[in-house]
């Protein structure tokens, strides 16, 4: 090897950057894969690339390299020449199950995907860049109008199913009796956490607009006996009480001020020994490692006037602030952590 | 375990698809980074957050979040409070050395991150999704504007620097004695073959609105005098005649009867025993491992009226029909691999 060659061993390699870079490839993939419902019709069983092209209206020139890239990406996988939904997307990206999670997807390929490209003046201005960038609240506009809020509600779903698998998993539930969970949308985590311990009755707390969707969820997933919706909205109303107060990509919405108040109602509202559970995709102590976490804080600055997400820390600081005694962290799965406060 | 538990341990884990349909937040902010100079601001050396920031003109409110997530992206590292560029990041995306090549992430966030977001208009229309939408071509366009032409011919340097490296070491060069690049742009493989290889004279081919770009990159790479610029049209000319002639990311743009076009130039052009080089991100031959090229492919898509991304063996029998008679493939870095026929 030559000089030259010894040297450009150390050097790094141009393709980590390369792919970091154009990765918006990649997931705009999927994203137009779940709006074209590739998932849904594959979920019937696996179809040839003839089959399935007419179905999502495609035109045949680029129809291979689309259903080959998400084999690549690892989103179906190939039966001969048929492509079929892998185990993952056939259970999360199937509108007719149940366990859809596609809706937070459907978001962000109708909404965040093109906010995002106003990232940097959003970073030079500190304003969100979403619908509300001429004024108003996203919360008002996404609560007044039925299939945004369908939409949102299910996104909502799908960006906390796994984190409410974990819970209902790690959560020492033998040791409480009810819980609520507050800004419940759907009710993706009441769902899991009372099918998987039936000792317990629950709810969830969210506006009364939201309160048909939660109940049609909670049916549906069979615990609609054990499990109430309660309306109210948590900036004008006292939260409800129950051994356990769960808030779920709750916190990470608002203020530190907002953040701390919601923290406080919370204390109030628990019995002695009731216990707080936040989760988010709550960031490492270092800031160095929960790349997730971080996108997800600076998704709060193109989402809303003034959220963010935080570390374990600084949420365990707000906790003992509002007068919560014991507190810890544990990881769920994934970027999300849950934060433990006990009265 | 209770018997939920165990049948949701057989149950994939819905996080890859999240982390996959999110990726565009990871990809936008490193291209936000590029765009506001982060590092090349840092190549001076580390600055804290409270430094940086008013360089960057950022409002406080998420700068420290947006330098934390290019850190937890591995695109920066902190020296105690102060953030930096890594060896890579210094190396490769600093405006002011000549290793620069960010052109190619300054194209995707000015042009391709909004484009791909009409990917499911492409994919049903099969029609390009950029400026030309409205008609015209693609390339007449950028090469017409002087500011457009120099941005796209940085950008197809930054997109070329691993498989220019690569080239350089991996190809026989001592067994030849002269090459050309055909479509060189601003000369990158040129650049990088000559300096490597001092037996070797050398060339690009690109039309002549291309020649101040292409001899002032190659005086900077400091190879000028073994290396001339030849104007023309790969359309309308013959190609000129070296021993070997390489198409870098060039045969993807063109439909294949264009294709097969170049090939049967270069082999008119080849002494007998001379070699063509066509380097592109070679999709594999199972269409199931290479997402970059099948990503590629549909960039093609979104780019151009009939271009397409393939495998060796595509290429190989495009080569084999324009009279070459070995041929073979071989990797090069990240996704793209060599093809080679030799007359």
């Amino acid at each position: 090897m030559s000089a030259i060659l010894e040297t450009e061993v150390e050097q790094p390699n141009p393709e980590p950057i390369l792919q970091l870079g154009l990765a918006f490839w990649a997931s705009k993939t999927l994203l137009s894969a779940i709006e074209l419902g590739v998932f849904t019709h594959l979920a019937s069983g696996p179809l040839t690339a003839k089959e399935l092209a007419p179905k999502l209206s495609l035109h045949p020139r680029s129809a291979r390299d689309f259903f080959d890239a998400l084999i690549a990406l690892g989103m179906l996988r190939r039966e001969g020449d048929r492509y079929a939904n892998t185990l993952s997307t056939d259970t999360f990206l199937d509108r007719n199950k149940p366990s859809y999670i596609g809706g937070i997807f459907e978001m962000a390929n109708a909404r965040l995907y093109g906010f995002w490209g106003s990232l940097t003046e959003a970073l030079q201005t500190g304003q969100p860049q979403n619908e509300v960038k001429s004024g108003g609240n996203l919360f008002d506009g996404i609560y007044s109008d039925p299939n945004r809020l369908q939409g949102f509600l299910r996104a909502m779903t799908g960006v906390s199913m796994g984190a409410a698998m974990a819970i209902a998993e790690k959560f020492p539930w033998s040791e409480y009796k009810s819980f609520i969970d507050i800004g419940c949308a759907e009710g993706c985590v009441p769902a899991m956490v009372a099918r998987q311990h039936p000792h317990l009755t629950g709810g969830g707390f969210d506006l009364a607009v939201v309160q048909p969707y939660f109940e049609s969820y909670i049916a549906a997933n069979g615990v609609a006996d054990r499990v109430k919706f309660h309306p109210g909205d948590f900036f004008f109303d006292d939260l409800p009480s129950a051994d356990v107060l769960i808030f779920g990509h709750i916190l990470h919405d608002w203020t530190l001020e907002e953040k701390k108040m919601l923290l406080a109602k919370a204390y109030r509202a628990l019995p002695e020994g009731g216990a707080v559970v936040v989760y988010d995709a709550i960031i490492d102590e270092e800031r160095s490692q929960n790349a997730f976490g971080l996108l997800m804080s600076l998704n709060m600055l193109i989402e809303t006037p003034g959220g963010f997400d935080y570390t374990g820390s600084d949420c365990m600081s707000w906790m003992h602030e509002a007068g919560f005694r014991d507190t810890r962290v544990e990881h769920l799965v994934g970027p999300d952590s849950m934060v433990i406060g006990v009265k």
